[in-house]
């Protein structure tokens, strides 16, 4: 039998203590299937004497992750530090450098720097892994460079934030107020204190950079990624979704078009029917179109210590059975540099939401303005306010009304200069809404 | 660069044909990412002349697939021939034998001779790949193989034929008969002729054994299955389902509990919110329940000529990476021969409809069976027949109208043994409709 693959974890929190737990419930299946054990030879945290449920004596403690990075007797180093600079980056680059096998959980560092990152372990002829990176315990990752070989990929899509997903599921299943559900996931510990890199969509853009760019074997640009977040939705806005058959979920969408890769996050309405819209609460979901398979949804956790840990272990298995060797599933020098597919450009349907004063003419204003921009209008919908105290005698308040219409396929571009126009035009009482369509 | 992998292809269906075309068009793609090209070299049908869309002179044709399967101009064999027995079971074994790779989309075969045709496989050091075997297009052998080494799974269970699907879905969507759905199944080419197999739930256990033994460890057992098909299920309960929170699918399900392996195919109720329930029509899913990951799901296409062919192409990815070991995850060696745990002990919630006499006392008469069995009752729903033309002064009809009872936890057995006392009292006008409970 082989000598026991040595493993280094940099970073002790639930997710470095659930995979010390379950490398240790599952070592004797783990070595009799892969004729290899492996062992935790050395961990790293910042304070060696919090309370972490396991005994850490029988492990060699470093004070610094940088020496357990480059130590003889760790042959992989598993990085749980989180952050695309400083230490997480050191200890990843040095170890790379050393010729150590890297498995690490950083989405941050890989949107980042994954290119560069991959190019060192090719040349240092070792694995860097990260599974664990999107998506948590789904293994989208491994079906992306191993279970779609026959497949060109023309579009995938997902829900890759638990927090966002939680915020929205409860907003609409209890018609409560972004603010309202923000402050129930940080009491719940889904959200951080602050919030932004999650709730403004950041998260998720790092994911989907690194699933774009294995999708469709590209260098990983994450700075191309159009983001917005979801602190403007409202629950006026979850209620016409929903009487329009549709849910609205943070999406982070890549497709080739002919314009080249179109990388986008951002509140998409789906259709209800759709597998996306049944994925409430902190679960994440990615859906990947392929002209093969045509369409293939994984569904899963999202987050949290053993889901995440689950990946990471199977990270290690991959690099115990010799499996892992291109990160992004072909040669970095294969990766093509994309072309940016500009958001202007971006075609689909739209919901727009505007904030109407209830007067004669303002629906033929607002119609006209879609109609230069030749938008398509597929319904168009108007509440009367219910709060409205007065009316004249066709009804009207003269208060802001919500009008909503759904367009047919329209650029970006066409949408954007529409509702500009109908801004000037002193029509809306309020800043519009739209929200972009995704179809199945 | 290693000479090409040469690939040999018995069987020229939809599946053959586009497996074959797939390996064209990815050709280049193909090896570049993988170092090693793959050729078609081979060829084998029943039938020549047909025509199948593409040029055959570009491959050798062997009018014998055994032939093939020896011949030095094939390294692998790809097996679409199908059944259990007779040519494909002799391509399979000669192909082994011979010191060539398998890959194969058979699962009455791996169901049958799985243990046998594995041990040969390794004794030969090549590979016996099936992807395409289970839930076509879904990479489920490969998540469960390579995906969850960090878990211990408890449970899974799937949708794993789309004819069943597809008929129950049409049922419930339109309020059809199983009939009327099955002949349109027909007419669309989803269900055979002689449609025994596919809605009786053998096709299903089939599926389901192989995906027991590769996530349980244990050897293929088939025959420890209880199976029940769907023609039974009427549209009346598809309608109570629903008012109950409920939806029908016909569920192929493997547990380990204590007394060893449930394995078990029937219409099952699963709760409208599960992932499982949204699956419509011919898509195929299968939920797996892990310590680590706890649930997660796949979606996609269970059948078709495409899909089927990017689980195939994608084994033989697998071959070309030299990644295709253990064709159940671990040796054969170490595949538990696992107890069958009986159906009788199997425990869960039941929906049990009788038909009743509209008649004083019979509710009460039904209540008390299942008191003596010790079978808590969840809910009861009784249903005024509409047709009942004459009614006493209670509006009693004295026709059979339905009495359904959802019940908590309780056993096979003691639910069989109710309902039998329930006939011989004489209080039912039909024969009684039972239907497990699934939860998430």
């Amino acid at each position: 039998m082989t000598r026991p693959l040595r493993v280094g974890i940099a970073g002790l929190g639930t997710v470095g203590a659930s995979v010390i737990q379950i490398l240790a419930r599952r070592n004797e299946i783990l070595t009799q299937r892969h004729g290899r054990s492996v062992q935790v030879t050395a961990i790293s945290a910042r304070d060696r004497t919090k309370d972490r449920g396991f005994d850490l004596s029988t492990y060699r403690w470093f004070d610094d992750p940088l020496a357990l990075a480059t130590s003889d007797e760790v042959d992989c180093v598993v990085e749980l530090v989180g952050g695309s600079e400083g230490t997480a980056r050191e200890i990843v680059e040095t170890a790379l450098t050393a010729g150590k096998h890297v498995v690490t959980a950083n989405k941050a560092l890989l949107a980042k720097h994954g290119l560069a990152l991959a190019r060192l372990a090719e040349q240092k002829g070792v694995a860097l892994a990260f599974e664990a990176s999107v998506a948590g315990g789904i293994p989208v990752i491994k079906t992306l460079r191993e279970a779609l070989p026959g497949n060109a990929i023309s579009r995938l899509y997902g829900i890759l934030n638990g927090t966002c997903n939680y915020i929205l599921s409860r907003m609409e299943m209890e018609g409560l107020t972004f603010q309202e559900c923000l402050k129930d996931a940080q009491r719940l510990g889904y959200a951080e204190a602050d919030p932004t890199f999650d709730v403004e969509g950041f998260d998720t853009a790092h994911k989907l950079a690194i699933l774009t760019s294995i999708a469709f074997e590209t260098e990983i640009d994450a700075e191309a990624i159009y983001v917005e977040g979801i602190s403007s939705i409202t629950p006026l806005d979850l209620t016409m979704a929903s009487e329009l058959g549709f849910r609205i979920k943070l999406l982070g969408v890549a497709e080739r078009n002919a314009m080249g890769i179109e990388q986008r996050v951002h509140p998409t309405m789906v259709p209800k029917s759709s597998a996306i819209a049944q994925v409430m609460g902190v679960t994440n979901a990615v859906t990947i179109d392929a002209d093969a398979v045509k369409e293939l949804t994984l569904i899963g956790p999202g987050a949290g210590g053993d889901p995440t840990a689950s990946a990471v272990v199977a990270d290690i298995a991959d690099v115990v059975l010799g499996k892992a060797h291109h990160p992004f599933g072909c040669s970095v020098d294969r990766l093509e540099r994309a072309s940016r597919a500009p958001m202007q450009r971006h075609e689909g349907g739209y919901y727009i939401r505007l904030t109407v004063h209830d007067r004669p003419g303002v629906a033929a204003g607002v119609a006209m303005r879609m109609a230069e921009a030749e938008i398509s209008l597929e319904s168009i919908l108007q509440k009367r306010s219910e709060k409205a105290a007065s009316q004249d005698k066709h009804g009207r308040s003269g208060a802001p009304v919500p009008l909503v219409l759904i367009t047919y396929a329209a650029t970006e571009s066409a949408i954007r200069s529409a509702v500009e126009r109908i801004s000037g035009d002193g029509l809306i009482a309020e800043p519009p809404q739209v929200i972009r369509i995704e179809r199945e």
